[in-house]
């Protein structure tokens, strides 16, 4: 079985008329339809932190499955994996095993299924609410990778700190990336602190002190699957049987610390944390999302023999709509909804995630099953694609107003950002990805105390 | 007991005139004289890797001493952790503990030690010729920060780059770092292969293929003692406690491919691997050897606050002479010794390690035990200190001549790179740092052929 042939089929999985004796899944606003089926890491109170599956308001909880003998002998090792703590493992278990696994929890789950009256008897042990849990990372996460893919998002940046050539030279010839720091990932929820830094005021001055300029980064997050030994590249052909799926990530970004520090590349401003959203969307799932790379415009130049396949260029882009929203403390204290600062579409991105995958790969570096790469801000070619705050606010140029009266430049202490996502198209029930979501909490004091 | 007490003072265990029974660690051109005491990780055939401490030519094996009852109750526990797979624990452990296990190994190991006669006895089980084993790396590395703390490398490089403001504006005001490959840094000894990848040559065209410009870089690296959570920075005054030790750090770079790659700063041209030597000197042995902060032109303008203190100022610098090597492979054929191509020491450096570390956690990025900074290449003020070969070539500029009539530029398959370091000091006896070393293999062939 070839891998475009095990995660970019569209199967049974996906029918738009399969229903799932779990009522909450058949609803059309739902996350988690049964064609969706991503894996996540949850913790009830008191016990240890395991894998599951998220089905509507519910989490199909693995361990229980395997222990109600739901799993053929061959099934059990993989869904073994997917139970377990981190799904490093079961990332690297390989596309063939992924996908057979989620054939059988589509029948376990399915309202038409043939053992729907013995497994839904079951209910009870095998679903837990979501709002019961919390959400671990999903992933003991080695490495993260932050590449900067979307030309929209570069161009509009390039603009004003390079007029005359506002896209680096070697964007359309490589997706820039840097990496990012693994062991500043948190997962959705968890409130991140404003970081003090260091940075050149207008008058020339250099401070330390809280950022006054803290922004958000819309981005997609992609795990990477099965692994490759260091000295050890692969082809852009076999870059889809190392993708295992995706979520949101909230690159948070202290912009007058990024404009001051960055002659090796953004550091301190981006490594005070990386907020994702804690379901894996599988890149299966996802299927029936595929679409042409960068189809508005197409790579121009044509990319490199080492970064271009035929089926990456006719299926390698993915069509998932992309939403940020704020949400104040004063409109939580008036109960206001968030509001939607950014709307934008991952179809807008310049390079593919199996070129980013083939070009970080391409000089030996090592990848392991687990590792993060973020898509870069997801910015559109229109103003309501903006999906960054100094894209919004002409780099702080003017603020924009909020529907209760308050207007923002950058973020406030207590603001919480909230990332949602969803892949929608005709023909398809459409699936979502669960929020990404923190507050920015205030700064530590500084001079710090000594500890004892 | 505070910070500058537990890691800075010199006491009984830096004594010159201290000998040990074991009859190579008093040869005066040991790297490991009973002064130094380094910890490591070692594997003997067909045995689990366990921690170590190099004396002389030997290794003593703590899994041993442990064994034999050779530590109190008091301090089994910390003899325990550093005699594991990897020392992040024992790192972990505090100045105060990993203090009282040096001072007690000294006495083990100690030529005029009250129990000599029984230790001695010993010696067929407490030690392991070096040469019988292979090092591992001393940590799981959770993260790699690399600095740029070298102003005269800086210069050198920016020179031609910005030959206006050959140091970035913020060179004197912070240590600028970026995220490197925690996950490709390995071990003395292990074959690095030249990568592929892309860059833009003289003529204007955009080139995939092995890199022609490969080098090397000689740096210092450190490794994190006690860490800090996400959000919690600590004080310059509290840094010494974060700081267990050192080792020697090549920091491969592809440089045709780093000046076209670096938007968002290096990232291929450096992945493709780090080599460190893998003994790990404790910032206690080294407590000799400490110096003012950049003593020869001082830190100008005063840094900040945040990165100021007297203590720091007057010895958080660090005199360390360091050598890079060149053995190619027809000087390995010929039997000729590696030739020496930089002599540089860690003196020349503008940051302190106090400062690099205080300013990574001034934003709250965590820090965790095992975490690896490095320096940035080590160069000093003179040709000789030029330690890499970009500056020895004046950027490719012009080739230097090897004793046996060969010629370099930048590096050739099969060429063999040697870093060694000591610290030297009237009064003391030297302590080294062993090799780190490791030959650039070709690279692989491309296009590669789809695996099965």
């Amino acid at each position: 079985m070839s891998s475009s042939e095990t995660d970019q089929q569209i199967n049974e999985t996906h029918r738009p008329n399969l229903r799932s004796w779990v009522e909450s899944a058949n609803d059309r606003t739902t996350d988690f339809p049964i064609q969706n089926l991503p894996y996540g890491v949850f913790q009830r109170s008191g016990e240890m932190p395991r894998g599951g599956v998220a089905i509507g308001d519910y989490i199909l909880d693995l361990s229980a499955a395997l222990r109600e003998g739901l799993f053929s002998s061959a099934l059990e090792p993989t869904a073994r994996l997917a139970s377990a703590s981190t799904l490093n493992a079961f990332m690297a278990s390989g596309l063939a095993q992924q996908s057979a696994l989620r054939r059988r929890l589509s029948e376990i789950l399915s309202a038409d299924g043939r053992e729907r009256t013995r497994v839904e008897r079951l209910a009870s042990e095998l679903l837990i609410p979501i709002r019961d849990v919390e959400m671990k990372l999903p992933a003991a996460i080695g490495s993260f990778t932050d590449f900067l893919t979307s030309i929209y998002h570069t161009e509009r940046g390039g603009r004003v700190t390079r007029p005359d050539s506002p896209i680096p030279p070697p964007f359309r010839h490589l997706p820039i990336a840097y990496n990012g720091r693994a062991t500043s990932v948190r997962a959705s929820g968890e409130p991140v602190r404003r970081p003090n830094g260091q940075w050149r005021a207008s008058d020339g001055q250099v401070k330390f002190g809280p950022s006054e300029q803290q922004d958000f980064e819309l981005e997609v997050g992609m795990f990477v699957g099965r692994g490759n030994a260091l000295g050890q590249p692969i082809s852009i052909e076999e870059a889809p049987e190392h993708i295992f799926g995706f979520c949101l990530l909230n690159d948070w970004s202290a912009r007058d610390m990024q404009r001051w520090e960055s002659a090796l590349g953004p550091f301190l401003s981006k490594s005070l944390s990386t907020t994702i959203s804690c379901w894996v969307v599988t890149a299966e799932a996802l299927a029936p999302f595929h679409a042409p790379a960068f189809p508005r415009v197409a790579q121009d130049p044509k990319p490199l023999p080492y970064l271009f396949s035929a089926s990456d260029q006719a299926r390698g882009g993915l069509d998932i709509n992309l939403n940020a929203y704020l949400l104040t403390p004063r409109m939580r204290n008036e109960r206001t909804a968030p509001w939607l600062v950014s709307r934008t579409n991952f179809i807008h991105m310049y390079w593919t995630f199996a070129q980013m995958l083939t070009h970080h790969m391409s000089n030996g570096c090592n990848l392991m099953p687990g590792d993060l790469l973020g898509s870069g801000t997801t910015s559109g070619p229109q103003d309501e694609n903006r999906a960054c705050l100094s894209e919004i606010t002409g780099r702080g140029a003017h603020a924009f107003a909020l529907p209760n009266g308050e207007a923002r430049i950058w973020l406030e202490d207590g603001d919480e950002v909230i990332f949602r996502a969803r892949a929608e198209r005709d023909g398809f029930v459409p699936i979502g990805f669960g929020e990404g979501r923190a507050r920015l909490d205030a700064a530590p004091a500084w001079p710090m105390t000594k500890a004892s």
